[in-house]
């Protein structure tokens, strides 16, 4: 994975009008912080959280830090906006699976959710995953964040419950299964190349190690 | 988890008869080289690798920063050595599990020895799996260290591949079963906290999700 995201510099080729205010942030503004947020998680990823700085991420956009500063405040808030935006995306996503009613179909669809936003965005779970655990008392877990952990777990607890309920899963304790399954899915960032590794196959692997019927 | 590590300072209140010279680490050498790479692994774990200071190191352990260099020579060096430990002892266990036969029971005690050591000293995983991944082309990873990853990551797919073949998990892909059962079991790190958790819990919950028969 390169620093460079080419896909988005373009978004800061579109003409500027002042510095947008706060309280009226536009689609334009939104979509340049999206990339902002996108290079700084992968400009952490490749050199750690302490080594990257904002120069990189200019850099990586090929625009001037100064021209940074009209969208975000300090490395340490575009940290906790790497992991607000990872944990929300997730949480939507994980939401969207209390539709499906069959406890095997729901545990299914969440085990390809989990491999498809790690393995898709190692980037932003690399520098989520490493700088906070769950028990983390770091400074960059705002209020915000750790709400969107809650919920994301307590959604997550849920369809491990009722796999377990319906016999889908081995009878374990659902609070170590969770923690099994995430480390299983999630792990993902550790090692996955997309261009040596298959996540359809990881999907598959992880859905025929655990379900049973 | 304290940055203090009150069971080894001890060591350092023996008499110290000058610089030990690198040729001839005496027992006593190492013993205190082996409390430093610990209070390390402490501190680097509470406040991250970036913001954990030798200062840190020096005053969980009750001695001089000046004592601290007469073992280590930098903080890098430290970090390398906390690496080069939690893999040589993670390498010795699972070169052990070998003298075991029946796959199925090699590879529950590959389980328990993953969550053993992982639950027993997060400081020294936390710092290890956050500072280097699998495809990380970080500096600290010396050659001696790649050697040990890829030693265990050999033993690992031995023992995964011999469990399939025995129909003792299910029929997937080994390399990925391998990355599957290391995440489950190492994700531990993330989690775990010994005063609400229980270690054989978690590995009867993984072995009872993984095990056909």
């Amino acid at each position: 994975m390169s620093g460079a995201v080419p896909n988005r510099v373009s978004v800061f080729a579109k003409k500027r009008r002042g510095r947008p205010r706060n309280a009226e942030k536009s689609p334009e503004f939104e979509e340049k912080l999206a990339a902002i947020v996108e290079a700084a998680a992968n400009v952490f990823r490749e050199k750690g959280y302490a080594s990257g700085s904002l120069d990189d991420v200019a850099a990586a956009l090929d625009i001037r830090k100064a021209t940074l500063y009209y969208y975000i405040d300090s490395k340490a808030k575009l940290l906790e906006m790497i992991f607000e935006r990872g944990l929300s995306t997730a949480r939507r996503k994980i939401d969207s699976l209390a539709e499906i009613t069959d406890p095997k179909e729901r545990l299914q669809a969440l085990i390809r959710h989990q491999i498809e936003i790690v393995s898709s965005d190692r980037g932003h779970f690399a520098v989520f995953f490493d700088h906070l655990s769950v028990s983390d008392k770091s400074e960059a877990k705002s209020p915000r964040l750790r709400a969107l952990e809650k919920e994301y777990m307590e959604s997550f607890l849920r369809i491990v419950e009722s796999a377990v309920k319906a016999g889908v899963i081995a009878d374990v304790p659902s609070k170590y299964a969770v923690q099994a399954i995430i480390g299983m899915t999630c792990w993902t960032y550790k090692w996955f190349e997309p261009t040596r590794h298959n996540a359809e196959a990881m999907y598959d692997t992880c859905v025929r190690l655990l379900i049973r019927k």
